[in-house]
């Protein structure tokens, strides 16, 4: 695990905002590192009061545009005074490295600004890790003192969309042209997406998208209370646009706070976080019962047929947790 | 839930090969229905002592052709006379429905022999659900009598990587031209191919493609006791390759049943198939212990800074698992 880590006085440094105490930080985190647990706790009284952070989600397919507006959104929040994180997460990838190399590239504008910290943080094969590594990571960055944390996902899927879920505004993008986005959002993505975006709207096919999103959000069953999906239109690698979406997450942070829903979309995040933490704490239990290998063995009298998986089970749970 | 189930009768039918009882099964499992205990029961003593089924997953980039490489593979099969199950399976979109229609289509060459069960199934936004649904999936089809079992996934990312290795022989498809697959194979796919193919062999860089993939198996780190992965090349579309590849595949099932590793793999199976179940019994009860609301209230405080994650994790577990 590298070099012994100082808690105290990582945290302290990451608190300050010096980005290589929090580069440091969020290592700790992708690697599972078993310091998480003491710098979480002295991380823990450093969440702002206010609620911090102003934490925005990204998703899209492939090509939809996602790294360019993430370092558009980042220029325009700079241009507001703001600090600024960016976290680059591969939630479906088990190849680790590589993979957010382009992102990287494309957010060079932004690499020397010592009030922006970007992140890439692959997962490292952990389905079970997402939950809890993305919190955690958002924690340091909001420690770190950012007023707003971009979390960009790589491709569209579940894991992609659970990240983005994860934060408090969510905007999802699509493209002119690309059926399977416009496809993908009609059967379920309205549920997660607080805005959505058509980028690269100099395209043929932009007020074609445009519609197909409005028509959806007219037949999606909105409450009187609940927040309705604006839609912006952007050419993102030119900027266009791009002030337009500020505003619009602005004002949905302004109904967060105002609603309530704010502290109840990070409850949420918490209890996610707090129960992964827990399973994995009991998955540990299952392999290692009295230095017993009470989980092989089961499985294997269910490999054989000799027991149903529900019945190994009931036994596996019974022993680490008497019922 | 829909009508009720007469658990015994079903499995019955479904022992015997009837094509609507397995539907009706498999089913079951895709809406993770409460009658899964009692079938996973009545299935369990049907495994067949030999191992049964010859479960091959198939994975690889959209694109590449494995829809059209599962129907030449089934069309194989069939003229050994096997009969042969296809479960797809979309493990990495939220989004039910649809997205596998196209497979079907593609499928409906053999959508009338009786001696083919066809099936796709989604796992309804359950990442915890793929390492239970998938397993209880194969139970019902080989419990059908199927020789040989077909698992393609849709996409490639790590849910599908994960459902294919849960196969006994995962065969990785790529195809000439398309660098990213071969990148994502360069970076980590290795490990989970038994038989590689690269489909389209008849286009433009396909030598290249074979020439890749058989530097990264040299460069691979196999012991001598390994399987060394294959390479085939084929045209799948115009049935080309597939009778070595159906050929390979045999081997390569002998090559498990002979080291003992068929055993091991049907054992670490229903390892991942136990433990899923029994985690989400104890995460069940992290929401309701005595009425109570445990994990909400954690979450809370966790949300407010007043508590760190692993406190609060602790916490719970010793609630329902005291140490």
């Amino acid at each position: 695990m590298g070099r012994p880590v100082n808690v105290g006085e990582l945290v302290e440094r990451a608190g300050k905002g010096e980005p290589r105490a929090v580069a440091r930080l969020i290592s700790l985190v992708e690697n599972a590192s078993p310091q998480l647990r003491p710098v979480m706790k002295a991380l823990a009284p450093l969440v702002a009061a206010d609620g911090g952070a102003h934490v925005i989600g990204l998703t899209g397919s492939p090509g939809v545009g996602k790294s360019t507006s993430t370092s558009a959104l980042v220029g325009a929040f700079r241009s507001q005074g703001k600090r600024v994180g960016v976290l680059a997460v591969d939630p479906s990838s088990p190849f680790t490295g590589g993979a957010l190399l382009g992102d990287r590239v494309r957010m060079q504008d932004h690499a020397t600004d010592p009030e922006v910290f970007i992140r890439s943080m692959a997962t490292r094969g952990h389905l079970g890790g997402l939950a809890w590594a993305t919190p955690q990571a958002l924690r340091v960055l909001d420690a770190a003192g950012c007023d707003v944390i971009l979390i960009e996902t790589v491709g569209v899927g579940q894991a992609e969309v659970e990240v983005a879920s994860l934060a408090d505004s969510t905007i999802v993008l699509v493209a002119p042209g690309m059926g399977d986005a416009i496809q993908a959002a009609k059967a379920g993505i309205l549920e997660v997406g607080d805005v959505f975006v058509v980028n690269k709207a100099d395209r043929d096919g932009a007020q074609q998208a445009v519609r197909d999103l409005r028509n959806m959000i007219a037949l999606a069953a909105y409450g009187p209370d609940d927040w309705k999906p604006p839609i912006v239109s952007t050419v993102a690698a030119r900027g266009e646009g791009i002030e337009e979406l500020v505003r619009r997450l602005a004002e949905h942070h302004d109904w967060l706070v105002g609603s309530g829903r704010l502290r109840e979309r990070r409850v949420a995040r918490a209890r996610d976080e707090v129960a992964a933490i827990a399973l994995t704490a009991v998955r540990e239990r299952f392999g290692d019962l009295d230095g017993d290998d009470r989980l092989d063995r089961l499985a294997g009298r269910v490999a054989e047929g000799a027991l149903d998986p529900y019945t190994a089970a009931d036994e596996l749970v019974e022993a680490v947790a008497p019922s």
